[in-house]
């Protein structure tokens, strides 16, 4: 990334790239996995585990204007898609319950592109609110894809699922630290581990929003109505 | 947006950005309809609007390379979107029947960003078939994008709907007048007017375009064989 | 494209562009055939063609930072699409079984972009991969669009497709190629013929690949405990 544009100080790449391999790998082991759920064959579960594990940053990549992205430039992020897609072909079994294997490596994926996503927009020049955002893109990008391919509606937008949310709370925590001057280090781990964390928590106590009330208006109205001729 | 490139005459973005901010809402409060309708919670409505409603700018905006896209840069765009969505959730019985109601702020949130697109892409320089097609992208995509999150197929090819035609108008015509001296300003409303009536016009009269002949061929060669027969 | 970038002798278009727009009629008749298939009515059946055949060329120049896509620049793309969309829908039955039909266009369309698009991507200055990688995204992307727009799961993830080995294959023989000193011009036609080939002859076999395997860990597991108890 970026030398002459860095403008936040020594940048030493170590974490990012720990944590964007391991993104890499939790997404694309949800994309295999997902795969293995609709009974594909091999070379259908890799194309699936790649666009999957690739997806997030690909988007954020083309956001940003870095062109060609980042995965198309170096062999490391599509062998580790490669690898990870070899490892759920044969051992999917030990993933456990396929479904919610699915949801908690969509999880972990989200929260570790959302904060290395953020981390890379601010450090090529975004402001903090747009880094934030392709923060979130990143996070989300490569979940849309591998939900939309397989025909289903995604995680993102399924009730009770409250993705979008903890997304938001990790990219704003990553940019918050590293523009406070709490280091990039801590930065992407404390956005990871909120992001993850938060997300985990919703699923593990089954919290989500309400729907939309069914007439707000009348009810309010018939309220005031009835409150006007007590009076 | 890029005051050096601007090539044609001074540059004043108040009908340009009223124009937009309708656009964004309109096109958020279709999708937060949609999540109504498909009994999302109150964070998946609020996801699927703000996709809606910024997809089709986010679209524009990497087509015309202008990187982070400007949804991303303030705050505005993302406030619109949150807000509309909020009001629709509220009091969606007040917007009348679901599935018309989309289609119709489908069709205006369609007819604005196709003029807005149109001329914000012929400000930054390119040419006016360029300008019109970018208009398109950006009045089409948020609509894609809503549809193929919720896994119905897409309004744009719905048999009947004859979506991109009305956009295709609108376009072409706001570039013309634009091209032609015209002004931004009537360039931007007549187009709006144009795309929007057009498209109100075909869904009130039910106009849909024929299918495809079953046997086009089959039918003249047995038309020319008799022909040749009798003669 | 591009004169001053380009490293590699001089560059004779001829072939690239025929063999690009023969892409983009391949692919714009497997949208309007599926388009048929689907019942839509002409205007559908239009834009479907066209955001099948532009699509991938679409996706490979935002991914070059080409802006606005050429598809924008000239009207000839666009107008092959919309011929090729009207043939189509006046003789659509003879183009035999639709669904056949469909994959065949698709698998010629797939050859064709991939080729061209890992040239157009080597010549504008890309390293080796990422040419190899872009032209697989330029071939896959208008089939992607296509099949997830009428609500299909794409080709490209089907168990018994490959859609995506014989891309590979073809794309990294027209970087080999011209990288080797071969001549642009066999590039293309020899990547384009392997990436053809290939993939019609896994169709005409019906090779398929494996699925994944029930319980590999436990089978081995068990073995290794058989084996030692009769030690």
């Amino acid at each position: 990334m970026c030398g002459p544009r860095r403008p936040r100080g020594t940048y030493n790449p170590g974490v990012l790239t720990a944590l964007n391999y391991l993104g890499i790998a939790a997404f694309a082991a949800s994309g295999a996995l997902m795969g293995v759920r609709k009974r594909l064959d091999a070379f259908a579960i890799w194309t699936l585990a790649v666009l999957t594990g690739l997806g997030g940053g690909i988007a954020r990549d083309v956001m940003l204007g870095v062109t060609p992205p980042l995965s198309f430039k170096g062999w490391e992020n599509l062998t580790v898609a490669t690898a990870t897609a070899a490892v759920v072909f044969f051992f999917h079994p030990q993933f456990g319950a396929v479904r919610r294997t699915v949801d908690v490596l969509d999880a972990f994926g989200v929260a570790l592109f959302t904060s290395t996503g953020a981390l890379v927009a601010l450090h090529s020049g975004t402001s903090l609110f747009a880094a934030a955002l392709i923060g979130v893109t990143t996070g989300l990008g490569g979940g849309i894809l591998r939900d939309v391919l397989v025909n289903e509606v995604p995680l993102l937008i399924q009730s009770g699922e409250m993705v979008a949310i903890p997304a938001l709370a990790g990219a704003g925590l990553t940019v918050a630290i590293d523009d406070l001057g709490g280091g990039q280090d801590w930065a992407l781990v404390v956005g990871t581990a909120v992001a993850f964390g938060f997300r985990m928590l919703v699923m593990w106590r089954g919290w989500s929003a309400p729907q939309a009330p069914s007439d707000l208006w009348g009810t309010v109205a018939a309220r005031v109505r009835r409150g006007g001729r007590r009076r």
